[in-house]
């Protein structure tokens, strides 16, 4: 039985009820082997701020010594400051950008994570989410661990620290022998920097060089950014080790074949990426096109919902040979919160993100189109919105597939109870989302933009249990959980004895 | 002879060396006959915010006190303290968004601006720049006055303050008559709102009504933002007050015709604003359209400078036929300073704001469509960004014309010294952007694109001295400066009698 | 007919209501002619913390420009940054120190206060109080002056700016002629600084030497602080001119004998100070030792209230043969504001700036001295505590005489009908503090402790209304106010004219 | 071999180089069985603050859920915030203030820390030192244990988590086995509070209580400022459990004679506290009256460095019927930091802390009193200031004994190479101090004074290692780093094996 992950409470920084939109769990970067490395990591961290906007951390290492910053706020407001650079010494250095995070000044959960260990120091950060976390974090807490977070990156800090291998490389395969889930790690030690991608490569990341240092980053805009060379993806289930004598590789695991994360392509990486050698951009419109094939309809133009919908409107256009147009204008000075109205001020209906390009819209046809509908809470009010700018009709296109089963690989998710389509039919939702026709992009559509001929149901080429409920890993904390309810045990705490 | 401004040195945040863009100073923003006034007022800012990003204010009164608050900041960042909204009480309200600000906590300059008179408080809001701001102030000062600013509306006050007239609308008309330049003015007394637009109407003001309230704002967008609906812009040289009793309208001025100024349809106003009854979008995409006809070019893609870019390459995509494609990715997460790299690290070539998208520019002939090019610092760094990502061939088209001459109503823009294309051919300039093409859009197909046959000579549509050198007010601080270099004066400070 | 002084509202931080103690409105501080005036000054400043503990400005001259900085918070906190001390540039340079101020970022009323002049710049800083402030401010308003702040300092500045004299010392006196009341003022021009005492003297300002630097400051101890050398006092009525020719001093005011402020001697300077020629520590010993003469006790120990009531235990002692003993010990660390206990905790009965030394007390019969009563809310708790450490007897001593009116010269002192004195007998004041006796020093044993044989009252040596009612000047603000009353008229603004 | 204590590294706040005070590691507070604990917690922890002043912190239990607040500054401005109060829920609460403090943002090693255990959450405060610090945090770590910070609290935390006891009280009492040293303890779990001393009783401990709640606190002073009654002393080697069937006692240890440390008579206390049954107070002037014995000069007046040396100057003056004045003034508003002034200023010989009240020292023949002399910098400037003043003699004494050796047991005290009384003797300490004759009180006085009739040597009644180099426990840590050094090993870190 498991016990809560921490009894000390943080106040977290609740979100805006509002807010329909996916989350991820963040982005890592590394760099090894280049002067001022922490400079870059800002910058290289610069470039990965989408996946993640409400904290951020960087952790370097002399060769001696390590330092480490973590503070809430976006990177370029973080490590603005000259000095904190400067004090973030050394040749080394591994980088985060996070998504969630506590409030006020609660920092315990952002990354990354330093522990000494009797060999030396080891830094630590993670894209993810593990599966079997509270299971592992069980086992530790009853063995005397203490725990200062309740991330998935002090478990791991904690198994390395508790492997009996001598060399960190050996503790760190160790580690990840014991953990199951998607995860993109980055580490430095005194003497290099260590990367890992889970066994199916869920999450993405890729190895770049700038001069002689090697970089990691989750997507190649961060090799952009700093005008590093792409050199390759990170294999899944494959470790990096580099250090003063170069690349070394190791794959630990039994060979299995690679299932990434569709929701990369969909959604989360930059439209300039390139993950696992397929350009985000050219999929998007791709599977902009394919949803024009699927779901056609008799409208004057085709209207983004910016700026995830840019790229799919305008593969429809060109399919539909309809014209592509910006009737809807996204404020790009949005808060990350704002104003708590009045009742009196919310009933105006403000839009503070999205507004309507009245001139535009006003007695056309419109197909609307989006990159997916997670809750319909912000396309119906779109759906509204364009209405109310003047707009005939309104068709509404998601261009990924209905979403049916939640995430445990580090994509927030609400419960299938609140994934509007999990619980309605397809006409149920277009009512619901007011719209005068309602189209999705189908499983095999969605692997067809991805280059295939559909999906491979023996063996599925991606990622996809949002869509299919098809997990890919075993989910041991959720199989625990629902054994104790079947044997009528409540999930509480273990008694304890005073 | 003018004195210099003050003495009382500001530590002023000095702007970025590599940004190229030109500034508008200030968004202005009011409401009168609403309870929580300031809260519609911080989100009328936010819809302005593109008008002024680095300080916003806000000033309400409940017909008895005033209430202020001013701050460096977004006016996200700003005014999500519930606290500070309910502080500022009262059921009139004005607001102001400010670009350019004193350093640390010297926030002198930051508007509304407040002054009791003998007959009341009255704060106000000010967009534009007055022409003889310095002849005033000289004036002013010599006369006793004391400023705490070095800002045009604080002169404003002063007059409003020393006139003899008894009704604050006739001290206000007062004041009007004595300046001169671009300027829209909000106000509120403890009896009303007052509205003002200079005798040209060079800065755009509009009205719209909430329910029984009334509202002020530099653009549409914001009355779309709290849904309030449109009623009709401020006229040139009109003067608007507001009070229980509806709205009287004044014009106090020798009937002219309005000049509006072009920029705020090249550049400022936000794409989904009507301005003095155009659509900024339409009228950007005309220009699209109107350039690919002066200067078409044999290439693959037309890609924008995003965002200002896109609706004029919509419509150079529709003219001519060439498929639009997001070849650069613009980074929405700016911050306003970042860290200072090192020289190491400047070597890199490093890209914040926009990122290359590979995939679509490799081995493409790419027609490259920004709105402006200003010192072209900027303008050299994309083109080369876009050949480094792979382009063949990079036609660069500036949606307006060359500008050549310096604004004084309200736009920072460089000395004529540094304005490139006042100092260079369109063959020079080719070669310094590094192009295989330059085409600027000429000033009659600006006119065209405005929805005129062209310019009218002998009576200009609007305020264009920026591309034509044609002044449309005089330039009183301008004359004796040049007077007193003339006569060989310095433009010292008066001999001090200690 | 008197406007209210402003109608901004400031929030402005409530006073705790058990705070009991009298406040100084300031301390000043300026020198000219040495380099790194500003740290200099912020050192003398600190020395004059005790006049002051909510704000502190400094502003300085370099003989070109000013450069100014003004923050709520200890001088030892606000001017710890080097930074900021290097940009106060120049030779000359002037501070405040403030009691009472502002919320939040209102920084309105700080000191020093600054002017663009037609002559240059002047700052200017101010101790004391005008007693035709409200007199002079209505006028000035009414043509057209425009006021930042609601503080006297302002008033001043605007006098200067609008004589109409040639030379700024001349300004200054024109301005000097105006205003009534009790003040020590200090000003920097690009020349030099100025100093100036009312003409009663009633505030102190002291001239130091430091090497060939000039010093003005409210106390000695300032000059102590940064070791400069005594010169002299300020005459009553005297205004000095420093530049680079040395100290010049003006006369402008018809001769009459000194009265200065006796509440310097008994509460507000430090006892290391030398006011007026008199050791504050001595004075303080003698006001003791009278006390000891005219309010004998049977008791076993002399107890102050720490620190201000020591000097007077001492002297009592001294003088009683009764043994001096720390019967009360004092917290240093006592915040400004603290939590807000429920009142579960202020049940408690916290005592956070005194706690009883319960072995001391314990069965004794206690001499217990303090410097002045006011409303006496701090006197009745002390007496509680000390007996509820087991006293046997209290004896409550007031090292001055009862207070009786309030005062208009700078002391923040509450209403008459607050003044438990003025309200009351002694022995229902003895009762109302619980105390077994009470004893005021009397107004000629002040005199006496003060080295005269009593007062003067055909012209008092100094200025003692608040125990007298005998004020030493028109009262010009209180006079129209009660004209006003008595006319039946309300003291409300001016009708308006919108 | 011991490893170094982190490689992470703090970037520490530098002691002033001036700076010539001890140091005591933190004060420590708890309340268990009280509405608003944490409400009462902060008042305790004000009236500790003299046991630190750089950070703070406070812990609260509601039985189910753990909260906790840390921060650097002072009590009364981390702990004013109404909301953070009521965010740290709960009728058990226990609290820390701390001197040595890690800069910027790194609050590491503030308390008190939290851990989860298998058997609930336990939060944990610490004043003290461990003499085993090093060795068992090197074992800790080589069996994987992590640690966040470097301090004492993190080692006990992992030895109660370690603890194969299953009652929470026994795996404290596990954990007081294995740690060696001086402490005193205060823990909340969810079903009590638990309170220990080290088993000589080194560091104080009090129980209180407060209606039927239980206080724990370092000092009697902290039960005076929230009105609770003194019950007892912690006993040297108890624990004591508190929980809702009330207190229990534990002795786990074999008994020994109580030896607590005398430098909290001689300096740290509260004078008004009570600590092991005597009064700081009495104490104090008992070591003046025992000084004036043994080291009486022919002088005028006997004056105090205040506050610390008021006591023992009062019992001086007693026993040699010299008069006692204050002839040094201490600056209440001394900022922890303050401007770095340029040498031009440095050689002013500012005195931020200390003034001189020249009028008491003008031609006398003065006794200086101190507390005690450590480095001696502080005390030669403040005997030339004195000098400066015009003191014709001074007579410099120490209330405490000459001292000789560092303290393991949580005072700050420098290397014994600093220690001045260690390198010098009486004649040359008297030229370098610049004083007319110097003197200290004997160790056998100062255990007169305590009430003895001398040091039993045979079995010392205190702790006085400082004055005798008779430490009272095994150290472990030095020994190691001893017989590390004598057998030629480096204290370096442990070889790496990447």
């Amino acid at each position: 039985m498991l016990t809560s992950p921490s009894e000390l409470s943080d106040s977290f920084v609740s979100r805006d009820p509002d807010d329909d939109s996916l989350r991820l769990e963040c982005g890592v970067f590394g760099i090894y082997g280049m002067e001022d490395a922490s400079a870059v990591t800002a910058l290289g961290l610069h470039a990965l701020q989408h996946r993640g906007q409400e904290a951020c951390g960087i952790a370097s290492c002399d060769g001696r010594r390590f330092y480490t910053e973590r503070s809430h706020g976006l990177v370029s407001d973080v490590f603005t400051d000259a000095d904190l650079i400067k004090r973030l010494q050394g040749h080394a250095s591994i980088g985060h950008t996070r998504y969630s995070t506590a409030g006020g000044s609660h920092l315990r959960n952002v990354q990354p994570m330093f522990a000494d260990l009797d060999s030396g120091g080891i830094a630590i950060a993670h894209n993810g989410n593990l599966t079997n976390f509270m299971f592992l974090r069980t086992k530790l807490v009853a063995e005397g661990a203490i725990f200062q977070s309740t991330s998935d990156s002090e478990v791991i800090l904690h198994l390395i620290a508790r492997s009996r291998s001598i060399k960190i490389i050996d503790r760190f395969i160790d580690t990840l022998r014991d953990i199951e889930g998607g995860y993109a790690l980055v580490a430095i030690t005194r003497k290099g920097m260590i990367g890992a991608r889970d066994p199916l490569g869920i999450r993405p990341l890729v190895i770049g060089k700038l001069g002689h240092a090697y970089v990691l980053a989750s997507e190649t805009c961060a090799l952009d950014m700093i005008g590093a060379v792409f050199v390759r993806d990170v294999e899944h289930g494959e470790v990096v080790q580099i250090d003063e004598d170069g690349l070394k590789s190791f794959k630990p695991f039994e060979r299995k074949a690679a299932r990434p994360c569709l929701f990369e392509y969909v959604y989360f990486a930059r439209p300039d990426s390139v993950v696992n050698g397929k350009s985000i951009y050219e999929v998007r419109k791709a599977m902009g096109r394919q949803l024009a094939i699927e779901h056609p309809a008799d409208a004057d133009i085709v209207v983004p919902v910016p700026d995830s919908g840019v790229p799919a409107s305008l593969g429809f256009s060109e399919e539909s040979g309809l014209p592509f147009e910006l009737g809807i204008i996204r404020n790009h000075y949005v808060g990350r919160t704002f104003i708590q109205p009045t009742q009196n001020i919310r009933d105006l209906g403000v839009r503070k993100k999205h507004s309507p390009n009245r001139v535009v819209l006003e007695g056309k046809k419109v197909i609307l189109i989006d990159d997916s509908i997670v809750r319909g809470t912000t396309s119906v009010k779109i759906v509204r919105m364009v209405r109310a700018a003047g707009a005939k009709e309104v068709h509404l296109r998601s261009a990924s597939p209905p979403i049916l089963w939640p995430d445990y690989y580090g994509i927030d998710m609400p419960d299938r109870a609140k994934l509007l389509a999990a619980q309605h039919s397809i006409e149920e939702m277009r009512q619901m989302l007011e719209c005068d026709s309602l189209g999705f992009l189908s499983v095999d559509g969605l692997y067809k933009a991805m280059g295939h001929d559909g999906r491979n149901n023996d063996q599925p080429q991606y990622t996809d249990h949002y869509f299919t409920g098809d997990y890919p890993t075993r989910l041991t904390d959720k199989e625990i959980a629902a054994e104790a309810e079947a044997s009528g045990q409540q999930l509480s705490l273990l008694a304890n004895t005073h």
